[in-house]
């Protein structure tokens, strides 16, 4: 393939580099990781595979009138929630699935990828089927970092834990903060959204709003702070819990985050690379809005807004490595416009219940990464690489 | 008693009115109405009237240290949700405590009232002192709007549906509304909240937004406009619906608001007086968040902040006999404090999963009426007076 | 009213005087305790008064053709299960109802007696209708000792615990034993069974059984023998337990007989007459099947065969205050009919999933109390007077 | 290895045949199809393997001191529900487990036949040991059942229905009836159980029992007989219900067996060797006991006792190839003593709340099958391969 200038051509040869890269991912797997689902808010990793295959089946193959001969099959199970293509397979039931296989579903990606790589070198499509593919390409990297978040899940509920990656990721991550002291904002009318490049509709349009003082910590709260707030019986102190959290982690017998285990010698988290100890150079992770908001009220802090933290991001060039949560409800901006048709449900639809993340984390893609993505999450869920970040109102 | 002009005198007299009240609104019924629960959202009368005793034994006389002799039994049934003062009996089984009697919950409010009314006569009590009375006051009002709710829900659940008031609320409300076209406001720095005579914790601090222009209809939605959104299938289209929303409609069979039932002669609507047809001069009640976004969207429309609400109330003057549903999560002003010790349980901690609606219905107490009042519940629930005006951005 | 001697007139007496006895069992609540339900298994006082008014009602004078004018109302909410007279109120919602009202209740009883006695003192009824008379009585018996049971865990879970009976029931009762040595059966064919006299379609027809021969205790084993089990970690030994009841020990967290708590002084047991120390003269009472089981297996004994204990009360002319577990899953005998019509519902229909009881209780009418009357409960239920007796194979 | 005539050998040659067979049977299958857990009571085909081959770790080579190196790895995973041996892993959670991959749990089967073979090949065994083996054989060969059970059900949910053998199975079975009348029985004392050859301990000690007369059907009912009780309403009919039976067939929205879909050509079913049109000459199969009991009370018939089956097994040497649902729960035999140690948990703590089965079907293992064979499971199981004969009394 000639992979030219133009920008079609540049997005064939992003089509094909995103692509491998969500195989790559899962190819350290044994087919048997491929298969499970640990939690109801699990996928196993065949279904991600299969699902960001049916993404560009039914969202531009089937619009160019030319879907794959396995659309029809693959059409219910492979559907997420996207209720204008018809029934989908429930969330909670894609673990009992053995079939397709995963050379089946491998070969599923084959035939989608060689239909799309043909008509992106061919023909001379529309703008508007290339914002498909673009978009197509983002949602598959949305899926590489679910793929992380799964995968992890799964090898934790295994016996043995076996980790996932042995060598490539076994240095320490380099968590760099690049301001070194406490980020001030004055009060004022501020720009927020995003216009330009690729951006999610949930992203615009730019606008306005107000901001009230505040400063933020330079750096995310880390494994060692953590401990301290567990170690002051953060976790026994209704006092500083919201209700639905208390309730939460009474329910759940919830006292440290997730893949947190206490040994003789000390507290260890587990991670793909294997367990390891806690460590002061790590952010804390894997917690609940619940936590996250209980920890900066031990700490006499809060949580700041979505739009504190996406200042926060424009102004410094700060990239995180671990994902912010914000007290900020996930909600449409002013004048917010869906996609049209099957796409409309892409986003809008999940507006309610759930809360904004800010930033992103080892695992999000390089090119995914921008200071206006809105991540979500229920306030309890917190299989995410979750972390957070200290706000003090002025 | 010598109702004099004093702050202390005039509050003597205010705690003498509300009480009698709150003891009014139960006298209609039958002692079987004030001890069951149809839900578990739902409290026995019983209930209200023994609580709204409490908060005025656990908050006002134990501080001072003349609690009454029945607290030490009653303070764990009676406590609604404050963990400060101990173990508290679950909400979902108040329905299945026979005693205290009726009797003996409304003597307890006897004693309660001699104390507090016995201090306030005689005792110079600190400002702190005088404020949590007025607290405890309104604290009564919302429980008197609470027991409109639970007291229509538990007739409606008896066979034969005998109506509370059979005369006094008879004849139609005056719904007028003050302006008689849409109310349009323009982009710029507006000021929200309050901080003069009485207001919650939530409702502070007097604080700026930004507001991007917007319009909003002038009324509430009426039954008549709601039974066009039924009759166009509005509850069988998942376009229309907030993914949370949808599965709210389809696990629970919803297909009306709550309280309507369909007849041979159309849609009738279950109210304190008994049943009715429904009538384009009634705004449509008893809808869910969920309820309110699909006809919104239905409608071409969405839903208001809650600041834009606020805005249109303290600018129009508008008073509405029902609450507006807002698209705005339950979330602290900048600079929000909760108040001291017990009574910080008060507001702060439902600060998550919840939604504000605005303005008031038929049943709230005049005196408890303000723009500025922040209302919540969960996108779900609808047994509250809900109701929606619908905005439109420019 | 003219008691005669004829059967007919016999019948009369019994029925004034069986159903002023129901109503007497509840003249000591106050209003509040007929209307709460504590559990899904226990029914309201009034439900239980106007269920056995329906009774007469639905199976009486409907097929006589004059039924109440009231029936209309309540033929849904006081029916218990009967699919033969349309659709029925949801057993587990029996305590959201406040009306009718018990007046209301009360009234429906006298409008049924006055019909019923009507009836029997002026017509010349077949023989058919005389029965139906007869078994709605033992009906209603059956239900004096489920408002007794209901009774109990109503008051139990209301605050203060206050006691149904305050002196009738006070003094000990005498648990004697007519026999001073184990009862010792060889084996052979014996018959079980009842032919004569009132029966319920269950206890028919006589028929024969192998039995293998074994030996019973005289007594029911008692308290202070079952808090040696428990002494003995009899609640923490899985080799005890059946693998349900292990389970359910476990989910629900059952360490004792239901109604028993422990206090520094020891363990202490909850009655109508409000609560006394364990005592070596009283019958341990309601636990499970599971519990009398693990217990049975922890003293190197057995439970008996609903048939061995048949033959144990019929042998020796033994009156339990108790009634005794059996190991025998309720079935059909037999040969076995149900009742025709409406009643054919009465019995057969709970012939699975269940086991029986024999004997009897404190709280067993007199006249209800036979040695071939089969009771039955699910295996986890322990609100009935439950206790059990040892056996051991020869 | 040399396999002679001594009980040892012989055993060490079933033991290799045996254990041949239950891989063999899985051999057909997708490495996705050994992980997948379609229901909480269906086990993943890699658990079966591994399981069995825990068998001879826990109770063979443990005792012996000898166990595998990988046991201390798998002896909670791979444990059924053995208490004596420790915690076990959650059933309903097994198919959560991607590790041990299938290679590693043939492995591990491999390691444990190496030790088990060499020790039946080189040590003489005291009889306790061989009667493990034994035990542990025909244990092996109730999972053959499971997994063929099993396996159904998963490529049933699997999309495509790939059916599990193509040719061997694809010849209908012959289903033929021994005797062509009704099998009539006379009163008298007749004796059941095994005290012969390999028997489980439930079906110990032989001993007596009454039968009164009855008659069996001499063929099982067949999927046209079961068609006609559904054309004729038969789950629509309250009256012909056990009263769970029609609470579970109306909670789960039941209207025929399992693994039945009706076309517009008619009923079709889902078989191991894919989808068939319903047919006379098959046994209707995949019933609860439930609708067995609710077919039988439709055609005026009965379920027969486990005595009565046994009786009919016995005397006409008939073999069934599907079981037989009696109405008899599962209950001790009088005299009944469970296996020692480890073992004492295979069969006794099951012996509630469920049913019993006699005969067997088309995957029983040959020489397993034996007249006093008792079957059992829940009221409501019907994945295994359940049918009816019916009874009548005389």
């Amino acid at each position: 393939m000639d992979f030219q200038k133009s920008p079609q051509k540049k997005l064939l040869k992003q089509y094909y580099d995103v692509r491998r890269t969500t195989e790559n991912i899962c190819k350290r797997l044994e087919i048997e990781d491929y298969v499970v689902q640990t939690k109801d808010y699990v996928s196993p990793p065949k279904w991600h595979l299969g699902h960001t295959a049916w993404f560009f089946d039914a969202a531009f193959l089937l619009p160019l009138k030319c879907p794959t001969k396995q659309f029809h099959y693959f059409k219910n199970i492979f559907n997420s929630y996207y209720k204008g293509v018809g029934e989908h397979w429930l969330q909670s039931k894609r673990g009992i699935l053995s079939r397709p296989t995963v050379e089946q579903t491998l070969d599923y990606r084959k035939n989608v990828d060689k239909s799309v790589l043909e008509i992106l070198d061919h023909q001379d499509l529309d703008e508007e089927y290339l914002k498909i593919i673009e978009l197509g390409l983002h949602h598959e990297q949305q899926h590489q970092e679910l793929l992380y978040m799964d995968i992890k899940n799964i090898l934790f509920h295994a016996p043995f834990h076996a980790p996932y990656e042995i060598d490539s990721l076994n240095q320490p991550l380099d968590f760099k903060t690049l301001i070194d002291s406490h980020f001030v904002v004055e009060e004022g009318v501020y720009e927020f959204g995003q216009s330009e490049g690729f951006y999610f509709d949930n992203e615009f349009p730019v606008h306005k709003r107000w901001i009230t003082p505040f400063e933020l910590t330079p750096s995310l709260v880390n494994e060692v702070e953590y401990v301290k707030f567990m170690e002051d019986k953060g976790y026994e102190n209704p006092k500083l819990w919201l209700s639905d959290g208390w309730d939460w982690i009474q329910n759940h017998k919830i006292n440290s985050p997730l893949y947190w285990n206490k040994t003789e010698e000390g507290w260890r988290v587990f991670t793909l690379t294997g367990w390891r100890r806690i460590d002061a150079s790590y952010p804390v992770s894997h917690i609940s809005l619940y936590e996250a908001d209980a920890f900066a009220r031990w700490s006499g802090r809060e949580l700041p807004t979505e739009f504190e933290l996406e200042h926060f991001f424009k102004s410094t060039g700060q990239k995180d490595y671990l994902w912010n949560w914000s007290r900020s409800s996930y909600e449409a901006y002013p004048g917010y416009r869906p996609y049209e048709g099957l796409l409309s449900e892409y986003n809008g639809k999940f507006m309610v219940n759930q809360y904004v993340l800010r930033g992103g984390c080892t695992y999000t893609p390089e090119a995914h990464y921008r200071p206006t993505y809105r991540n979500f999450y229920r306030a309890y869920d917190r299989w995410a690489f979750t972390g957070l970040r200290l706000c003090r109102r002025l």
